[in-house]
């Protein structure tokens, strides 16, 4: 399942030999990384917002989904700002990795517990 | 690789059940919605200071795995907002399949390209 | 000088009889909060950005001018903000009057210092 | 009333000769610019967070004097940081001043309305 954000990575990169007015993404490239960081900032404030809402209506499903849709929006475009620095998710995968991953040794050991 | 994620769910699922003052996630947990909100924001900033720095220097590895640092703990912190409303990373990656992902056959094709 | 606040508040007051395509300001009110809730973040990222900038230029005028242009841009959109909920640029500043403000006494003692 | 403002311009900058463990500003300046960001981001995302509540609850007057404290907490630290970067909020409300403000001439007319 996760392999999506590498498919996410490949089609970032892809898109940056693409025209301006070709994508989204082609054109968030364009127009420089403060845009980029101004979209970071924005979906940023909108998680805020639909956890705010999520908190007053005791967690509905509507609610419950409008924040998953709101921190994909956030993930795809750090993902986005990334790439835009020949980045990518794998770079963030692979620093949680080193913080909160198992070593094969302790995998198992946890596994047999 | 990218079952991290899938692991950092489960930590941070067993938190839950971990006394306030036992680890740092727990002390968010028990501080509230707001607080964990707080963070998201601030690491957000984070990420964008981050950014800038790299932009500034065109570049260096230093400033890059800053910013790698920065949005793995921002991503970290919505892993954490997710869990304490009975969501996960799981939920945030489906909706990236749902908008991104390659059916199977459209990846077949995509391989044959 | 500071009557400014003032004339602002006042002409956002003005702008809530304004059809939503007759001005910027109309048109933020109709879009509704959540709209100028993002302007807010949007100008507190630029805020920070413009302040990142200036730290690496060592303190360049334009730098300067652009942070205070920045810091403008977000006071104006905290104004809308307030007046969208028939608060205004008055109560901020009363709120820092009673945390900061000087009493008359303790005013003519400062100057006598 | 607004000449708070140029009040607390004045203590920001009593506060710059201050030790760094005599108050809470002169601990923000010794921290530097990135922690000020910190807290200048952190205080937007509660003011938006303050907004959603007050939205939520229609207008209490504990949630609108909640908003109005946010948005105090927000404008005082971009005060700390005009100041650590020798400006003011002097320089703010001559942008604001130079954007809206009625020139002599206009206000008169206006006045005369």
């Amino acid at each position: 399942m996760n392999d999506i954000l590498k498919q996410i990575d490949e089609v970032l990169e892809v898109r940056k030999s693409d025209s301006p007015d070709s994508s989204y993404v082609a054109s968030l490239y364009d127009k420089g990384i403060e845009k980029i960081l101004k979209k970071v900032a924005e979906e940023a404030a909108e998680t805020v917002m639909a956890a705010k809402d999520l908190e007053h209506s005791n967690g509905t499903k509507t609610d419950q989904e409008h924040l998953v849709y709101e921190i994909a929006d956030l993930w795809f475009h750090t993902m986005v700002l990334l790439a835009s620095q020949n980045l990518s998710s794998n770079d963030v995968t692979t620093e949680l990795q080193r913080r909160f991953g198992l070593s094969g040794h302790e995998e198992k050991a946890s596994r047999s517990e």
